[in-house]
């Protein structure tokens, strides 16, 4: 039990701060295509993800750290915004928005536990252990789901082709092989039903 | 690794349907009052909550359990509803609807899985374990920052006093002591405001 009340402010005051990620759009939809998803339920369902597809990483992953991960990756976008995947100029000045946002909302924390949270976001973006390869196939195949049984509405609001897709999704591979046979699959399947354009 | 191409079908199956709790709407208002919330980004709020408070528990709990458990605690409500904390009338029939919609909902992933997720919840609801307590504590005490920061909007349309609140949530004192202190200055500071009835 910790009992210094200055440390519990520090961490209420953070929590209450990130209640902002339910208002960060993204372009994905829902599965029912009603409406675009925020990125606070987005990291919820990528957490059940990891709850439950961590059987298919290619290395051990520990499951705890994968949902950690995902719970934390897209904080950042409070202050950084969401940077579509595919948006050239977005990702221009990406890393230095996000550097500016991780700054300010992990140094709402207690020192420990913004350094904790801080590492978390930065391993999951430099997909250099068994853990951010696995978080990061998730974070992939995820809009892919959400295309194929949304109509294929985000792909086709850009324009939007099968070889763009592959080329940001094809490292889903590096974290699971088993979902990035199953990720391709999606993708014929889109370019079949008309969601994808073919080149 | 796991290669059986029909347990990933059930697990993603239950992906995309759990994807419906996105559009579950709870009675608590963003901490900007914009709008109410949802049930999926409520879980996750929650889980980031497990992810930084469990130092506050009263007795020492497994982070990783109690992050497994707020994130599956309310996805029965897809089916059953979110019935609010101080609804009399939705109490009465509450447990039946949610053990049928985790009947369902938990049996469209493999069995192992399915077992698993039932008894996460079934754990929560219990508050027999550390974990469960200490889960149904950080469940109880969110709303109230909800309500203190948003003008005691929820209270206010609910025309709720100080006891009905109590009652509902001393229970945060068997997680932890500590943040059962603090929702009490939170609920004192709440009366002050006129946020909440006095009786």
């Amino acid at each position: 039990m910790n009992n210094d009340p200055g440390r519990l402010a520090q961490q209420i005051d953070f929590i209450l701060e990130i209640d902002k990620l339910k208002q960060v759009i993204r372009r994905s939809y829902l599965v029912d295509a009603s409406r675009r998803e925020n990125t606070a339920e987005h990291s919820w369902h990528l957490a059940m993800m990891a709850l439950l597809l961590c059987e298919h990483a290619n290395e051990a992953v520990d499951p705890g750290r994968v949902m950690k991960m995902v719970l934390v990756h897209d904080i950042v976008e409070i202050d950084a915004g969401d940077t579509y995947l595919h948006d050239p100029v977005g990702a221009l000045d990406k890393a230095e928005r996000e550097q500016a946002a991780a700054e300010r909302l992990f140094g709402l924390l207690p020192a420990d536990q913004g350094r904790e949270l801080r590492q978390l976001w930065q391993e999951f973006e430099a997909r250099q252990t068994a853990e951010a390869r696995f978080a990061n196939a998730l974070d992939r195949l995820m809009p892919l789901l959400h295309n194929l049984h949304s109509g294929g509405r985000t792909w086709w609001e850009h324009n939007i082709t099968r070889s763009q897709v592959v080329d940001r999704v094809q490292h889903i591979g590096q974290g699971s092989e088993t979902l990035w046979a199953y990720a391709q699959t999606i993708i014929a399947q889109a370019v079949e039903l008309g969601y994808l354009r073919p080149e």
